[in-house]
């Protein structure tokens, strides 16, 4: 192929489609044409993207035709259906929802990790992890790489945006509601009083508060998200039978996932030598000199790209493990980066083919 | 004895003594007299106790003459100097500082898990814990009565009031900042430059945010809160040897500290019978049905006496871990009622003898 692949984002207005076009925008561009697209409620509205306004087209059969990549950021059901059809008019799909993720013939990518298996692709779908397992992974994987990981125990601080705008709405409003009263937060009850019966897309108000709950039910008390990040890093490291524990909370920022960190390791791992892989990994930034109050937080990370390390610890009681604090963007690398990035490894694919 | 003891409250002006006075009235009152004292500039003060208006007494040796119990929450540096004067007057100081909580002649007393230990003080002095360890000691001695305890992993979600009224209104403060700026939260440092740089007791913005930092710097990159529940932890439960893993965390939350627990005994662990042996547990609730949106919060915890657990889970790789969260009021059980139930030990001792 010699012609510049092209490109339809499917999605193209939601929280994380916003982000993909000013990625798109600002990344080297290696695309030919691109088709936004979106549910018939959002066609018709022109939305910017590489200097151009663009118009977004209803999702039909007909958008396909000609495109060579198409990048899905839409609900898990919406990915089920559409997606299979995108395939079927010859375009690489790459699908940011949990549709497809599981499936043994569909690879589950982190280019930083895993960009090999972007390559093997029998029902033409690539799928890019759960914000929560990319907040992480490249991190696991860069000492993965070195030290052969054995166990995870994480515990997250979720953003409100992982709930879509609706969850960035939310928190906004809640916070209009409960700043100004100086009382708030001491008694049972009185920060929901204030905020009232719309809690949005949580279970429980997050202004002021921590929520340990994000996703749906699953057997034997698990949330879905907690088990995405278990099978997710499984599947992305190719360790089906790592052993790994998440508890996911949900905490009152708007952009950012951060998550702390055990990891155990085959090998003895020297701290060290693991920040001095962190410094080395792609896609990581090491910021840990907590005497001069260095360390990431969601506040200095939300819109970069890199995943952020910091609060490097070893084990006190095992020379197996290290502890660490870890903070990546939701949107950009949890979602429409690493699409992003696991479709221009396709488009260099196609154009050296 | 035949009177009741009379009782001092040292630092009765600060956020936790005020706690302290709300819960000497309410509880069952085993006191004689009641004397109050802070710093001299808090002296002369009328604080109200047990429906009498008290005057605040400045710190000083005189105000301990005839002293059976004071409860100091004050700086560790002043407890440092001022809780052997109390006791060499006679006093046994019931005290909340970090100042003596690892010393081998001053036990460090939770009730529910260890009250045997308060008789036992050479030196007059029987410390409380830090607020992080009290938050979940109670919920992890319930299941190591039974299970014995082999290693714990935990991630703390802590808030402003652990340090101190100034973390309370920093947080205030900082949301009546950044409310209503539907912006925020999305670009590298917006927030910070909206907050400036007064941050209060915190080393980075708390409002829309999480700070992976409390207490100071101990050896090899761990903080001092770390450091805490490893070590308060082993002397509580009696396990100088036992493996604790703690990571802490700042949230913007005004009061109650939240914890993930990933917990391994020594025996395999049945889920159900974890759950019964926290609904038996004096001063612990079981709230588990996420299904419904039942797990504790912050926003219903504050205010109430005791650890909150929820999400209880059978860890699916190790028949011997259980994971769970927990919450607790970092200001009664964590500090207040701690302190007060200490008391309350020594007291009926006394009275007894």
């Amino acid at each position: 192929m010699s012609a510049r692949p092209t490109l339809a984002v499917v999605g193209a207005t939601g929280a994380v489609g916003t982000v993909l076009l000013d990625l798109l925008s600002t990344r080297e561009d290696v695309w030919g044409g691109i088709r936004l697209v979106a549910s018939p409620r959002s066609a018709g509205r022109r939305l910017r993207v590489r200097g151009e306004e663009l118009e977004v087209l209803a999702l039909a059969e007909d958008v396909f035709a000609g495109v060579d990549v198409a990048m899905f950021d839409v609900p898990d059901e919406v990915a089920r259906r559409w997606a299979p059809v995108a395939a079927a008019r010859g375009a690489v799909v790459v699908d940011n929802s949990a549709a497809f993720r599981m499936n043994a013939d569909v690879p589950l990518v982190v280019p930083e990790v895993n960009a090999w298996a972007a390559r093997t692709r029998p029902r033409g779908i690539i799928a890019s992890p759960n914000c929560s397992t990319l907040s992480m992974i490249v991190a696991v994987g860069a000492l993965h790489a070195e030290y052969g990981v054995d166990q995870l125990v994480v515990a997250t601080y979720q953003a409100a945006s992982g709930a879509g705008q609706a969850g960035i709405d939310t928190l906004h409003d809640q916070l209009h509601k409960v700043a100004g009263d100086r009382s708030l937060g001491t008694h049972p009850g009185d920060v929901r009083r204030v905020i009232g019966d719309d809690l949005g897309p949580f279970p429980a108000p997050l202004a002021l508060n921590v929520v340990p709950w994000a996703g749906s039910l699953r057997d034997a008390g698990w949330s879905s998200e907690e088990m995405k990040i278990r099978e997710e890093t499984r599947k992305i490291l190719g360790l089906p039978a790592l052993r790994v524990t998440a508890t996911c909370v949900r905490v009152p920022v708007v952009t950012t996932h951060s998550l702390v960190v055990h990891a155990v390791f085959e090998r003895e791992i020297d701290v060290e030598a693991a920040r001095e892989a962190f410094r080395d990994a792609p896609g990581v930034v090491l910021a840990d000199d907590p005497g001069r109050g260095e360390f990431p937080t969601p506040v200095d990370v939300v819109g970069t790209d890199p995943t952020w390390v910091g609060r490097v610890r070893q084990s006190l009681d095992d020379p197996c493990a290290v502890d660490f604090f870890v903070c990546g963007d939701n949107l950009r690398k949890g979602a429409a980066l690493n699409t992003a990035q696991i479709a221009e490894l396709v488009a260099a694919e196609l154009s050296s083919s």
